[in-house]
């Protein structure tokens, strides 16, 4: 069987997660990974992948069935995905859910133009806990949906805790609240705010005689990041920053509760969660599935751009429709 | 806007529970009710419902857009679905797993020869729960699945305690076991019988005067249903059986541990779950998603038979891909 050949744009923890997905994934092989980097200073570990500049990657239109397009949603994606979505198959996270509908008709467009897919803003959220709160609100019409995330690593938070003056490392994590959660399962329909769901929680190693109550207070009037939230803040040092924080966890729940029968008398809950070691590594497996999914779907003549909402999930697995039923349904 | 018209052949607990889901969907309407039953002794609560012989259903070809089948698995659907889906889009709940690949062939070929679309095995598993197992397999290859059922009312086991001599009324729950399900999570993956996943809890309405040591004997040693599993006992007055044991609950977990990373260093936790106070109205209430999205699939010159596995989930909605994209992605 011909294997799925794919190409990777950006190199950094998406794209890594990406190769080592698809080393998972006896139906595909990494043909290439294109950068901006001077291709040649590029290690990937594999002598079998191409390192080549990403303004040769054109020149791949007949080598690369799906470019799954690892750059970041502020500034790469804007541009690139529109001109890879133009020549390629692509798969890639855009997660600026307030552009997303701009960026669908962009994509749209260029994919059209070249018979091909546009998968966009595949991921967890976007991506699973989209469909898990679609198809919730679909079948529970009755009912109100909860996101909560965590508990997990937030980068943005992270870099601003790493700005504040005596601060040598630092990381944060968003901790879903469990009294919260628990209110949401028990079908009780809570007001609750992202400060009310959320709590935050840093791990902060100070500068030699740095001001700890100074950095305290600093971070937790810092507007919008920590100011409305819960904060708790550990200072500790560097040998165990080193030691127990150097993953990259995350996680959440997508929780809907509605009412059925003809006077809403029954409560159904419907909860969706996952806990993960490896964020970008989870990620990067649903990209390469979704990756699967449009090269099957392409084949059969269908193009323009797709999300998580069009993609049937049979199309994800490597196995038939007829095997699928035989051994999933 | 024209309401989508739907038909349901069948009025028990299923045929109920669609009813009652139809009337939270804005954008349908239940014409007709089909009945092998005398039509003039059915009551469905609602005037503006007809109640028709099925004999007659054929004649209202032009007047339902989508007939839900609400009959049994076992005698009802081998013959009423590929009858009806000769000349309706239709839905059902088919869930003989053993049958599913045969019975998909049929409905194939009756729903093609009109052009319209069968939806089989439709409901939370069959349905929901092969979503989950599927999406998860398929993005996390390296790892196991795991289908916890309950706590919930098992029909079949209930059925059996009331044919025990010296049983009056009687109900079993199947429960599935905490130690199991955190095992589980824990990634161990940990090999497990259906047994080993459940428990099984009995509430027992004795018949005056009868021997309570016999009734438990019998029931526990009940080959197949009770044998081999861990079994429960409690002997309850009919006030309290009658107070606290008359909903149909159920629920379940589908969990999947699988390893990412080059070196499968990173642990990775998928767990979808349903804690339902009315099993037959949640079955119901995704069948009636189900008929929404086959109806706009079917618009569209799509036909033929589909699973859970073949539907885009953004057709289970009411809203559009463009609000669904910008709303819930």
């Amino acid at each position: 069987m011909q294997k799925i050949r794919i190409g990777i744009v950006g190199y950094g923890n998406i794209g890594r997660g990406v190769q080592s997905a698809i080393n998972q994934s006896d139906d595909m092989e990494l043909i290439a990974v294109f950068t901006r980097r001077d291709a040649s200073t590029l290690n990937v570990n594999d002598p079998k992948v191409k390192v080549i500049h990403i303004d040769n990657a054109f020149n791949y239109v007949n080598e690369i069935d799906v470019m799954i397009l690892c750059g970041g949603s502020a500034n790469d994606l804007p541009t690139q995905g529109p001109q890879f979505a133009a020549k390629f198959n692509t798969v890639d996270t855009f997660d600026t859910h307030a552009k997303i509908p701009e960026y669908f008709e962009k994509m749209d467009e260029s994919s059209k133009m070249c018979k091909k897919i546009s998968a966009i803003s595949i991921g967890w959220d976007p991506g699973l806990f989209s469909i898990n709160r679609m198809f919730a609100e679909a079948i529970l019409p009755n009912g109100e949906n909860y996101t909560f995330w965590g508990k997990g690593v937030s980068q943005g938070h992270s870099e601003a805790l790493k700005k504040v003056e005596g601060v040598k490392y630092g990381i944060q994590y968003t901790i879903p609240k469990e009294d919260a959660i628990n209110k949401v399962r028990l079908g009780e329909n809570p007001k609750l705010t992202t400060k009310e769901r959320h709590l935050r929680e840093c791990f902060i190693v100070p500068e030699e005689n740095s001001n700890r109550d100074k950095i305290e207070t600093t971070i937790k009037n810092m507007p919008n990041y920590f100011e409305p939230y819960e904060t708790v803040i550990h200072f500790i040092t560097e040998e165990e920053f080193k030691e127990n924080h150097k993953k990259m966890p995350h996680g959440g729940f997508v929780i809907r509760t509605g009412k059925t029968g003809f006077n809403n008398e029954n409560n159904q809950l419907y909860e969706f969660s996952i806990k993960l070691e490896s964020n970008p590594e989870f990620t990067s497996s649903i990209v390469v599935a979704y990756a699967r999914a449009i090269y099957r779907m392409n084949k059969e003549g269908i193009y323009g751009a797709k999300t998580v909402f069009d993609i049937p999930i049979g199309y994800l697995s490597p196995k038939s429709m007829a095997d699928l039923r035989k051994e999933l349904l």
